[in-house]
């Protein structure tokens, strides 16, 4: 039986895990279910998570939700190519950059991303300015990382790089939308005001698979 | 060179990192910091963590911090016993347990816990009213976690259990403030209400090694 996957069109998380069984080519029976509709809070979805949150990976008998969780087990179970380090050393730095990126990057990042994204721009203005600083911040600290680095840790893709990447994305999407020009945030394009990041991002972007993993309703606009 | 602690009593994540050592039997050079002193803001740490959080481990020339990273070096280093899982499916469901935690139950114990381990129990007296329905519920979901159970994942001690225990024990003591048993939280003893946890925290406590994790501060009152 084929491993299983339950999710919604751009959410962060199940782009990891998408991303995940891209670069370690395992196949899987995608269910794309609609937000809109409701489909995450059906009683399928909620018999294999309390939380009702997607992503949800079905093996067979065995259910899992948490897309850390995910990438962990997907690692176990198909362990080419190590996607959490293969030194002790760098086991740490990745599970360190996920957790920075959880703890400190994604909610800079979301302050200025979703008011953005939720069309609340004049409503929250004054909250996005006042987060725009710390925003630039965690990009600069992502930029540093990739000094003369091609991956985040090692040599490879790794957890790490997954899990800091739809994120980018995310970004760079919020910040094309109309009026978010009328903040000074000076990311765009990010190939001129962080080159490293952009150069990175279109490393993960010519990985083998990579185009089945993107948002199918980002296609649309 | 043995490997170094760098952290400050009281502090959850810094348990888990003692606890981890407790249970490999890895011997380390304690670094006991001062909170009150800004010890944890010194030179010294601040070039192994830019964001000045503690616990932080050093290791030879190796620095790391984020609690999570520190137990994931620390198992690939010092692999038995295991605390990740011996197998993908109790792998995912640590991690997944871990994660429930950071992003759940965490945040919904606190909100209960800071006030009034900070004194500001009259001043936010509706906040933490307000706060104690979800507050049970996450307890009530760790007490299900526990049916028939000795561990959280396994057979043995993991780290999923190692994440939770600090704030079961953050919660106890909060709950055991003079003017906390103003809120009808229903939660001490824990024995009688949550029987299954209490069983499992005097688990970890019976733990070779655990009375020197125990924060030094704590003994005073």
């Amino acid at each position: 039986m084929a491993i299983e996957v339950f999710w919604g069109s751009g959410g962060g998380p199940a782009w990891r895990v998408l991303l995940t069984l891209a670069i370690k080519g395992v196949p899987y029976e995608s269910h794309l279910l609609s937000f809109a509709k409701r489909e995450h809070k059906s009683l399928e979805i909620l018999a294999m998570t309390v939380r009702g949150k997607l992503p949800v990976l079905r093996d067979g008998s065995y259910t899992l939700y948490e897309s850390l969780a995910i990438l962990t087990y997907l690692d176990r179970k198909h362990p080419t190519p190590p996607i959490f380090g293969t030194t002790p050393e760098d086991a740490g730095t990745i599970m360190r950059m996920i957790m920075e990126h959880e703890c400190y990057g994604a909610p800079a990042f979301s302050a200025v991303t979703r008011p953005i994204l939720f069309g609340k721009i004049e409503e929250q203005r004054d909250q996005v300015t006042a987060a725009l600083p710390l925003f630039r911040d965690e990009l600069k600290r992502i930029e540093e990382e990739l000094e003369n680095r091609t991956w985040f840790v090692g040599d490879t893709v790794s957890a790490a790089d997954i899990f800091v990447f739809p994120m980018i994305k995310m970004i760079e999407r919020s910040l094309a939308k109309p009026g978010a020009e009328t903040f000074a945030h000076d990311v765009l394009p990010l190939r001129d005001s962080f080159p490293k990041i952009a150069a990175w991002v279109a490393r993960i972007e010519a990985l083998p698979g990579y185009e089945a993993t993107y948002p199918p309703h980002w296609r649309e606009g």
